[in-house]
């Protein structure tokens, strides 16, 4: 096999893709950074127990293990950050009350998420620590939304959802661990009948809920629908009265429902979001409340964010105009050398056409250039 | 052991640091711009066969190695972008004439390089292809230079050395691969004892160059003394001509010679530079021609290029002022939420106070608030 082919789902970012990547990751930070979120970057790579403590089986199929030569201990490289941000608020900050915090960072899968999924996504992300109130969901959620409107993504929708809600009905179920992980699989496939035939000996409340909640998707009458539906126990009601108010304060998107939804991480403890837009084959942003994931490193605290994959993003992004470049000669002159920096301190790319080489074809679309007018070196253009 | 601990040589960037990291992070990229290198985006996971063509034994033993789920194939974590980005080079982008290509993303290595050493170097470096000539070693390096510059670290030395002359010596002396490494050992630790031992048969020629060539240190006297000491063959010369052309057009920092200097890659093949700044334990850049490197990937062009360890760099630059932040409390109220958005527009970081914690300490340093004062909400310094 030739050495310049990549493995699967494995891709180089060539210049006209990468300067977009670049151009949106600092639209992304600049926006968390104005609302008060700190940059962290957490390595690449930590023991596997920090890494995967809490965060489901899923995650640790996704995780590559290796073999730390220092310690003869097993690490695994980051599939996901957000359980890395928990840590460090929950041990290294140690904080009384709100953190802040964002990152941007490559994210590594052992297999691809989907048919069209790179394993190596640019994860960029944002938590809100130490806050129980809705407030904090809000703020994360109208962040999320900032940030794709930043990139110019057009037809951006919201679905709601709220993992305590499933949590109930199992619960209300009294499965064992296994019963419960093939009703989430049943329920992630929404199928209906696998619903019917796992649930045959349950309370009919607990099976036809279930079955309910597949059917629980759309705008906002599925809140009234899902009041009637499910049983009236307090973590129901609460989660559905918390969408409600998620809903009515979102802003500039279209919010609807999908009260199913299982899609993204296992560690959602409360109301939950997805972000979609039009050519997206997949939510382009995922995220919500997980405030249980921070206690295996010694403090449960109240934990709000989202993550998205930059690259996914740009994808869908419409492409920003090129700023095209002056060509300049190259010399040893001082006074040309002086022009060529001036003009790049200005911001201008300056390429020099090295000498041999002006016939060739610029690739980098100069649409100017520095000439000797006089005695003065002036840029025209070409 | 606990979930928090990080493996040796591994850390988290906390958030003064990171915003550092990321600052200096655009500014390079942006300088790299200014002078016409587009950026790419090579993969941090390769096939190890591509990674590690030509690059020697010493990159082989610092790269993670892993099995491919999807394919059962070795790949490797990138310890080195600079093969990577000969790789889009010479069969990506197969251009005929001049490329010129930035990077900036992780590297991981199996073992710290140093003993202040990170095993997750935040890897920044310009690569320029398709110029044989000295005007490209020049141009890379004035970039590397103004690279090191925009980050206001002061006291900026540069020592040259060219691969040549050491090639030419081992040539002369005829010695077999395994003779040559240990004479390549003694050149790095400056052992001129074991240079004498182990040139003990060769010609005198070669065993008084070689121990010479540990002295070859300093200003530009070492060029004169070199042309004395050295062989008068082709290949040296050209090399001593080269690097006083290239001494001579440095601007606006101490060079120096360093004609035994074998640390950092070994791919290099011509004239090759270091740079160093007080307060860092090693150098800050180390960059030159390596003309061979893209052969594996079916073109041999000629390639010049440096690279840095952006937080090693962040390590020594002089810390940037915080722009402080405006609280703001949280708020349903419509005119709250547009002059918070306004703000943030403008590019202001605003935090909002979640409702219970008014009284924390900022951790954001806000020096300004806003408060109603009249029917408007103004920004008043706290």
């Amino acid at each position: 096999m030739s050495a310049w082919v990549l493995p699967d789902y494995i891709a180089d970012v060539l210049p006209s893709e990468a300067r977009h990547i670049e151009e949106i990751r600092r639209n992304l930070l600049d926006m968390a950074r104005s609302y008060g979120y700190e940059l962290v970057m957490p390595p690449l790579l930590e023991h596997l127990e920090s890494l995967l403590s809490g965060t489901g089986e899923a995650l640790d199929l996704q995780t590559f293990k290796l073999v730390d030569q220092l310690s003869g201990r097993m690490m695994g490289l980051r599939a996901d950050t957000t359980p890395q941000v928990a840590r460090i608020d929950a041990h290294l900050l140690n904080r009384q009350g709100v953190a802040r915090l964002c990152y941007c960072g490559p994210v590594l899968h052992t297999r691809p998420s989907g048919p069209h999924a790179t394993r190596e996504p640019l994860q960029f992300g944002a938590e809100l620590f130490g806050h129980r109130g809705l407030e904090a969901d809000l703020e994360v959620l109208t962040l999320a939304l900032d940030a794709l409107k930043v990139t110019q993504v057009q037809g951006i929708q919201v679905d709601l959802a709220d993992a305590r809600i499933i949590e109930a009905l199992l619960k209300l179920g009294d499965f064992d661990t296994e019963h419960q992980a093939l009703i989430l699989a049943a329920l992630a496939g929404k199928d209906v009948s696998e619903l019917s035939s796992l649930t045959a000996k349950s309370p009919a409340l607990v099976s036809t809920s279930l079955k309910h909640l597949v059917q629980l998707y759309g705008d906002s009458n599925v809140l009234a629908q899902a009041r009637k539906a499910l049983p009236n126990v307090a973590q129901i009601t609460e989660a559905l009265d918390h969408l409600d108010w998620l809903a009515r304060h979102v802003d500039g998107a279209r919010t609807s429902f999908d009260l199913a939804d299982l899609r993204g991480y296992a560690y959602y403890s409360g109301a939950r979001f997805s972000m979609f837009a039009p050519g997206a084959s997949d939510a382009l942003v995922r995220g919500g409340r997980y405030d249980e994931v921070g206690s295996v490193f010694g403090r449960k605290r109240p934990a709000v964010g989202f993550s998205l994959d930059v690259k996914a993003l740009v994808a869908v992004a419409p492409p920003r105009p090129l700023r095209a470049a002056i060509r300049a000669p190259w010399s040893e002159a001082l006074d040309v050398r002086a022009a060529i920096a001036q003009l790049r301190r200005q911001g201008e790319t300056v390429v020099c056409v090295l000498p041999g080489h002006e016939s060739e074809i610029d690739e980098f679309n100069c649409d100017r250039e520095l000439v000797l007018k006089g005695a003065q070196w002036t840029v025209t253009t070409i």
